[in-house]
């Protein structure tokens, strides 16, 4: 907008200044008009949409530009378990002000992973908010036609997969909120930085999403716990699931936190943020997408195996007994 | 999610209950899956994203269902002025709490207006704030490739061109905020309410969209303000214009209110919340744009003249000269 004399308003200066450089596709035009353009290629194009709230998802003095990044990442993550490419994404941005510090290395942040993972600003909407801020990302992907991985598909007797190492991100809140697990990892710095920065920044596993598409009969991204997130698995697919505790992938730290009894395996297979894809791959196929996923330089394990029937996939422990989940995930409401 | 006896939770029971009705694609897949898929069709697809929050553009006791209709139809605007066809949204929901009895009227006026616009929701997010409420909708459209109306394309010669009546939406919602306006208004109830409903839902011109493609220069919606959007129109083309005041369209009621000197023509024309389409339109295409709007029953006027130069678009009054505009524009910041 301009004022009397032309110059611009706060709101398109603010536009220009700071996120305008991340305009770097053509279909965005620079972020001077109302809309841009997404060209489809010949592909299905992937949508999906994930908010952070400040307080929610977030936390009011986490750095601006991890801020940045874990907005995009989210939506990444959601992208690399359907095994789309990325393509572009609108951002909405609610704000208390107009603030230089925070902008600043908040949009350096969302630059440098749009370029990291290919995936420009195409447009947004900057509105200001007397309440906490918040950030909506619309994400687009690409898949050749037909080829988006559903939820939906996992048969019995496929492997049970995910990427990564889960729990990290959950016990990292814990740390920043507080929490006892802090302080038996009083002097291991390094460790409680690593838990950190994975509640603040998630590692989405965009690198793995062509062999997702490629051998996966069915793939969602852990973004609520692992537990909630297989339960949903398996109910689109109509089957259930036998996981083997001992098999989650854990970092060190967690694994150390674990064997102290400082976190129990509940927590961490109920616990949020991991970002990390979650996908049955039948027996056959395994080897392949082990070995693609050895290429891209992603982790993946095996934790147990899809099984007819309608029950909440179960989590074995050590003994074989059942583990008691008292909530699977996280909710909103 | 599911809770421990494979119940959804309350946020996947609300996705189901309230917001499932509405995915009336094949591409939202029921909202089961974490993606939808948007099928381009050989088109290319128009993106456009607009949020409102609670006291910013709404209003805390305005009707759930108006709210819901405003979120959708200020984005089903962006996409008329652009010439795009509707092709279906996704929604982020930033909710206190999921309360059934704002809930079932929101989605039954979303429902609604996806039904009367041919725009089915396609996915979405829902996550609680402790906040102000906000609606974030990031809408697609349609259009031949490359047929895309742009902001800048304006030529000098063009006539400007706005569908409906500006400045009623600004008027009701001062009458909302127990303006000045509203005793002048005091015993003219229809009058009244008929602004107040022009705030609260806009009418997007999507009629218009074909004829805005096939005939026009340059077009926007006005959203911020016909003279601010104008002045971007206008920067955008490398343009500029000169207006009269007096052929600016008006509601019977506007025009009575400006009669008596109730409301300034400078509200009228920096006013925000019109949603009407402002376009450019070469003067050997106007009739044919006429004839294409009555066919497609959206008014449209001229109110001026595309000029060369650099300077912010004039507004001039009876007597020709200048009106000064204090702000051309609402700006969040």
């Amino acid at each position: 907008m301009t004022d009397r004399q032309g110059n611009p308003s706060g709101e398109d200066s603010l536009i220009a200044r700071y996120f305008k450089p991340l305009a770097t596709d053509p279909g965005a035009f620079d972020l001077t008009d109302d809309a841009a353009i997404l060209k489809a290629l010949g592909d299905d194009i992937v949508v999906t949409t994930d908010a952070i709230v400040e307080g929610v998802h977030f936390l009011s003095d986490d750095p601006p530009d991890t801020i940045a990044r874990k907005a995009l990442r989210v939506n990444l993550s959601d992208l690399a378990a359907k095994g789309a490419a990325p393509a572009g994404f609108v951002l909405t941005l609610a704000l208390r002000s107009a603030d230089d510090v925070w902008l600043t290395p908040f949009a350096r942040g969302l630059g440098e992973d749009a370029g990291l993972f290919g995936c420009p600003l195409l447009g947004g909407d900057t509105v200001s908010t007397p309440g906490p801020q918040m950030i909506s990302v619309t994400a687009f992907g690409r898949v050749p036609p037909g080829k988006m991985v559903h939820r939906s598909g996992a048969k019995p007797g496929d492997r049970v997969v995910v990427t990564g190492t889960i729990g990290d991100a959950a016990i990292g809140l814990d740390i920043l909120k507080g929490g006892a697990v802090a302080a038996a990892l009083a002097g291991d710095v390094a460790g409680r930085e690593g838990l950190i920065g994975r509640y603040r920044v998630p590692q989405p596993r965009n690198a793995l999403a062509s062999a997702v598409r490629d051998h996966a009969h069915a793939a969602m991204d852990v973004s609520d716990g692992l537990a909630g997130d297989l339960a949903k698995l398996c109910a689109a697919s109509g089957v259930s699931a036998v996981i083997d505790a001992r098999s989650v992938p854990l970092s060190a730290t967690a694994a150390t936190l674990l064997a102290r009894g400082a976190v129990g395996i509940e927590a961490i297979v109920s616990g949020g943020d991991d970002y990390e894809i979650l996908c049955a791959i039948s027996e056959n196929r395994f080897e392949a997408f082990a070995q693609a996923a050895e290429l891209a330089g992603v982790a993946v394990t095996s934790i147990g195996t899809v099984i007819a029937g309608p029950s909440v996939p179960r989590f074995l422990d050590n003994a074989g007994s059942d583990i008691v989940l008292p909530r699977l995930s996280y909710s909103h409401f």
